[in-house]
C-alpha cells in the first residue's frame, strides 16, 4: 500500500493509473476505520482495479462547539486496517494541503440539507460537499463508496454529484452492525458500558417502528420510536420519516422512504436508519 | 467540426481524445462571437492537441431585468466563426442538458465578488462559478482560455480552480481591441452611432489614469477618468484601482493593480480595465 500526503504525488499517481487503463473506486473517510469502511474497500476493491481512501478530518463540517478536536484519530491503527483490507493508496493530506488559502468560493448544499442531521449542525453539509468536490477532483475516481449509515450524507453527495456533473458513480454500501444491531460508527467507542448495553435499542426500535408505519401511519411509528427510547439515557435529537433521497415529508404516493434518528449520549452522538419502501419492490434504485 | 450538444456525446468523444493521448484546450462561451473569443481559440489551438468550445447563455449568472432574453444570439454565425477559427468541438447543450432538475447544490463565490461588477450584480459570479463547474467536470480541459476584458471573472475563476482544486489551468488572454482602442464585446452591437464613436474614450482615460496613479495616486487618477467620461453620453457605473487578482484596496506595498471600469449607455453596459505594476517588472503572473 502507498502512503501519500501530498496533491502533487497522488494525482502524478493517478495520471500513471489512468494512462494503463485502470479504474479508480474511492472510499473517502475521517479515518478511525471499523469494519464500515472496510465493507466500502471490499466492494471498492471488487468494481475498480485501483482503491484510493482518503483519511481526513475535515474541519469544515464540524460546527463549533462540535467534536473536530476530539474526533477519535489513530492513524498506525488505521494504516494496519487499510492495508490489510486491500486499499492501494492511502491519501492522507494535513489541511493546509486541501485548503492552502482562505477558499475563494465554497460549494452550499442547498436542498435535503434542512431535515434530520442537518437541522442541528447548519453548515454542516457545505463542508462535507466543499471537501468532496476538492477530492473528487483531486482523485477523478470512476466510482465513490459511502456507507448508507450516513443516509443523509447519501443523499446531499448524490445531490451534489448530479448538480455539478461530477464524473463519478455515487455508491451507497449498506450499514454494517455489530452482532446486536447498533451501527458501527467512530463515535462507538465514546459511549459508556451503561450506553453501549442500551445504544441497540435504537435501531430495534427503528425496525418496529417502520413495520408500524405500514399499518398505522407516520404518528404511531413514531410515538412508538419514542416509548422504546424513553428507557435508555439518551436523548432523542430527531426521529423522522421522509422520502428517500428526496427527504420531504411524504405523501400517500411517494413508496420510497426512510425512517432515521439521531440520539444524544453523554460523549457521543449515535444515528441510525432503515430505507423501506411501502410496496412490494424486489429492487431499489435511489440515484 | 464537431457540433454537440449532449453531455452524453461530448463525454464519449473526450473519452476517446483522452485515449489517444491527446491535450484539450477549452473555451466557454455564451456565443455572438467575435476577435476576442477567436483569440482564445487561436491560443487554445497553439497549446492544445483539441480545442472544444462551449455556447451556452448561463441564466444562472443573469439577474432579475438583467439581459438574459436580448442577449444576442446568432449560432448560424457562431459555427462558420469557430469552424474557421480552428474549433475541434463546438458544444452547444440547451439549458436543460446543464440543469436537468433544480440543483441541490450550488458553487458561491465568497472572495472577489463585492468590487467592479459584482457589486451590482449579485449572484452573477455565483451563476458563473456553478456553470463553470458543471463544464469543466463534463469537459476535463487540460487547459481553460478566459479573456482579461472580464477580469474580474479571471480572478474569481481562478480563485474557483484554485479553491476545488480543478484539474485545469487558467488561462487568460489580453484584450482584443478595436482600432480606436474600444474593448471588443458581444454587447458592442447595441451601441448608437453616437455611442460607439464615445466609448473608445473609455480605454483612452484608463490609460491615462493608470499613468496619473503612478504620479499622483488613486483619487487624482479616478478624478481624471471621471472628468474624460464626463463628455459622454453613458453613465459611470464604477471606476474603481484594486490589486489583482485579489481585488482589494491596495495599500503601497502592493505592486501588481487593475484600473477597471463599467459604463452603462442606453442599451449596453461596457467594461474594460488595464492590469498594470506599480514598479518595474518585466514578468507577470496571476495565478
Amino acid at each position: 500500500m502507498n502512503i501519500v500526503s501530498t496533491t502533487r504525488e497522488i494525482k502524478k499517481m493517478i495520471k500513471d493509473y489512468k494512462k494503463q487503463g485502470k479504474t479508480i473506486g474511492f472510499v473517502p473517510t475521517m479515518g478511525f476505520l471499523h469494519e464500515g469502511h472496510l465493507t466500502l474497500v471490499s466492494k471498492s476493491g471488487s468494481d475498480c482495479d485501483i482503491t484510493i481512501m482518503s483519511i481526513f478530518v475535515n474541519p469544515l463540517q464540524f460546527g463549533p462547539g462540535e467534536d473536530y478536536d476530539r474526533y477519535p484519530r489513530d492513524i498506525e491503527r488505521d494504516i494496519e486496517l487499510a492495508e490489510k483490507a486491500g486499499v492501494d493508496v492511502l491519501f492522507t493530506p494535513d489541511v493546509n494541503e486541501l485548503y492552502p488559502a482562505e477558499p475563494s468560493v465554497s460549494v452550499k448544499a442547498v436542498e435535503r440539507t434542512d431535515v434530520l442531521c442537518g437541522a442541528s449542525r447548519p453548515g454542516h453539509f457545505d463542508g462535507v460537499v466543499t471537501v468532496l468536490s476538492i477530492l473528487f477532483n483531486i482523485i477523478d475516481p470512476d466510482k465513490s463508496y459511502f456507507g448508507q449509515k450516513d443516509a443523509q450524507q447519501v443523499a446531499v453527495v448524490k445531490g451534489l454529484a448530479g448538480s455539478l456533473h461530477f464524473p463519478t458513480e455515487i455508491i451507497s454500501v449498506e450499514t454494517i452492525r455489530e452482532q446486536d444491531g447498533l451501527a458501527k460508527s467512530s463515535r462507538n467507542v465514546y459511549l459508556s458500558d451503561q450506553e453501549r448495553t442500551e445504544a441497540p435499542v435504537i435501531y430495534q426500535a427503528l425496525k418496529t417502528a417502520s413495520e408500524i408505519y405500514m399499518t398505522d401511519g407516520s404518528n404511531a411509528a413514531i410515538e412508538h420510536f419514542k416509548h422504546e427510547l424513553s428507557t435508555v439515557s439518551g436523548d432523542i435529537d430527531y426521529i423522522e420519516i421522509l422520502t428517500y433521497p428526496e427527504l420531504q415529508v411524504p405523501s400517500e404516493s411517494d413508496t420510497r422512504l426512510i425512517i432515521a434518528a439521531a440520539v444524544r449520549f453523554e460523549r457521543a452522538r449515535l444515528i441510525d436508519n432503515i430505507i423501506f419502501t411501502t410496496e412490494e419492490e424486489t429492487a431499489c434504485s435511489d440515484q
